[in-house]
């Protein structure tokens, strides 16, 4: 199968996606797979796979590969004498801002380019954590209490210590802290601050158990993928998902009950139809005293949570051949006509 | 002020739009106009003020017009040996899909061009009818009782009649019935699936009274248009609508208290704040029993409602000072630096 993998983005966790990428260059050695780099400045770079090193990226040598444009239906390489449009299905595999919010998935929808990826609605709803409340609250699902502070309206939070501090709409940890009492709040609050001008504030529940599941829908029917018991300290930093991101092993299955992994599959369910449909999401739970809660959606997980998939390479393929279709409303001018000729022009 | 209208779109209100831009044209005559026409198909084109007609779009003469494309900060213009870069502040007047559903802010945002209009969540909250009602929830807002319909799980639904047929995400009454009974219901659900997968159902309330508010935020405070109340029949159907948008007369301030007014100022606050900057909008209250229900946002109203503002342009060059920035991640290569030396790289 032909796939362009897009990645890189302006965004905290560009770094990131250029891992996720690498991974997933190795992980679908059976495509025949293109590399679209977006740098920071939002200018789109074609990538030969041979260069497909952080290194590239780091030093800037990506500045002196063919530059690209959008155009309709395709990436268009201009050469001196002609140019190449780009047409594979594309991957959107930008972790975070551009890529999670909604940025790409307009601009890929606009020029009639096919993507696996959220779109635009589940990208809002999944990168901003306050919009992934309502979208629990709407939906009827258990998520984790939280309050919403933000830059201009400061109070003071009710919640009982510890808590935990995230900016709304960033992922990989990003500007995240345990705080354990009052006296460390205005840090976290600092570091959140840096990054969001929204802050959501949650209970900290120690050893509370979490699980993570994938899945997509394919040719109308779900597929999920393992689920996974994350093992990790009291969260993930930056530093160690940055690691997390390039894992390609496949992982062991969760040792949970049957019941329980058909509660997560449902709660899976609820959030993924009627809108995240031509994505491959994770989604990250919480389970407390046998009730299911959603954590977090991850709209594009780390090199698409390859290694909780048995199959991730024909799965893949099976999600690329059954992308939602992108109607397009067709124009008639019936009004400006009939105006027109009422007028006896 | 230098300001340059974007119209058109690949939407239902693809006509609307160009009515909508001729008529600011005229109301906005003390700013220096320019006009960028986006087509069906996703192209841009400059329109030149004298050819702002209506025939030119329906008898395609915008296509011998000079056509643009997006790079980063501009409108680019091909010239035989040189470019043009249009760099003003945009006003967004695509009504409908693309302009009102985030494509369009997503477009703008990715290629950092200042704009009036709604941003990317702002548009996902107004334009699913659906999310509108979240967002109510969400902010402890009533609206009008309400049900899902969608085209494959189909269901009866237990509303009283009358009831009022809706397309999820259209505007301008495109796809709209009243259903009397049951006898009537397929048929107008028929006509509404036509413009969505998604229906919403909500009980018709006759003679309700309907108000209709506009607002914006400048210089960190809330500007309120006079509340209308709009005289109308059952509903305005798609041809009154149309014949809505070329208004530029300033109408009458509704005859209601200045408790209501309070109210319904106060309601608008709620819808506004934290995901509207950046636009004007027009929202659509029904008071029952004194109560103020939130019937619609209107991220782009038709002619920007410059009829419900004392001092339309004025206003309009005070939120084009004020636009929310959009803050860039600026991007380093720390974790990729830090691992290729500690790999000796």
């Amino acid at each position: 199968m032909k796939l362009t993998i897009l990645f890189g983005g302006a965004s905290f966790e560009h770094e990131i996606s250029i891992v996720s990428a690498i991974t997933l260059k190795e992980k679908l050695s059976s495509f025949d797979l293109s590399f679209i780099f977006c740098d920071q400045d939002h200018s789109f770079y074609l990538i030969p796979a041979q260069k497909m090193k952080a290194i590239t990226f780091s030093k800037a040598e990506h500045k002196k590969m063919p530059k690209l444009s959008l155009v309709n239906g395709a990436f268009l390489e201009k050469k001196m004498f002609s140019t190449i449009e780009h047409k594979n299905t594309v991957l959107n595999l930008i972790h975070g801002a551009d890529g999670e919010d909604g940025t790409v998935a307009a601009l890929l929808d606009f020029f009639s380019i096919r993507y696996i990826g959220p779109r635009v609605n589940a990208s809002v709803f999944s990168y901003d954590k306050r919009y992934t409340k309502w979208l629990c609250e709407a939906k009827g699902m258990k998520s984790v209490a939280y309050e919403m502070l933000s830059l201009h309206e400061h109070k003071n939070i009710t919640l009982e210590y510890p808590v935990i501090v995230k900016p709304a709409s960033l992922g990989s940890s990003i500007g995240v802290s345990i705080v354990k009492d009052e006296s460390e709040l205005d840090y976290a609050l600092d570091v959140a601050y840096e990054y969001d001008k929204s802050i959501l504030i949650e209970p900290f529940i120690k050893g509370v158990k979490e699980y993570n599941l994938a899945g997509y829908m394919a040719n109308g029917k779900m597929v999920y993928s393992i689920v996974e018991e994350p093992q990790k300290e009291e969260f993930l930093d930056f530093e160690k998902k940055y690691m997390d991101f390039s894992r390609s092993e496949q992982v062991l299955k969760a040792d949970i009950s049957a019941e329980l992994e058909s509660k997560l599959r449902a709660s899976f369910d609820k959030v993924y139809k009627n809108m995240f449909e031509g994505a491959l999401i994770r989604c990250d739970f919480f389970v407390v005293k046998g009730e299911v809660l959603l954590n977090e959606i991850n709209p594009i997980p780390g090199s698409m949570a390859n290694y909780l998939f048995e199959d991730f390479a024909g799965g893949l393929e099976a999600l690329a051949s059954s992308l939602p279709h992108n109607k397009r409303a067709s124009v008639n001018y019936d009004y400006i006509h009939s105006i027109s000729s009422a007028k006896g022009k």
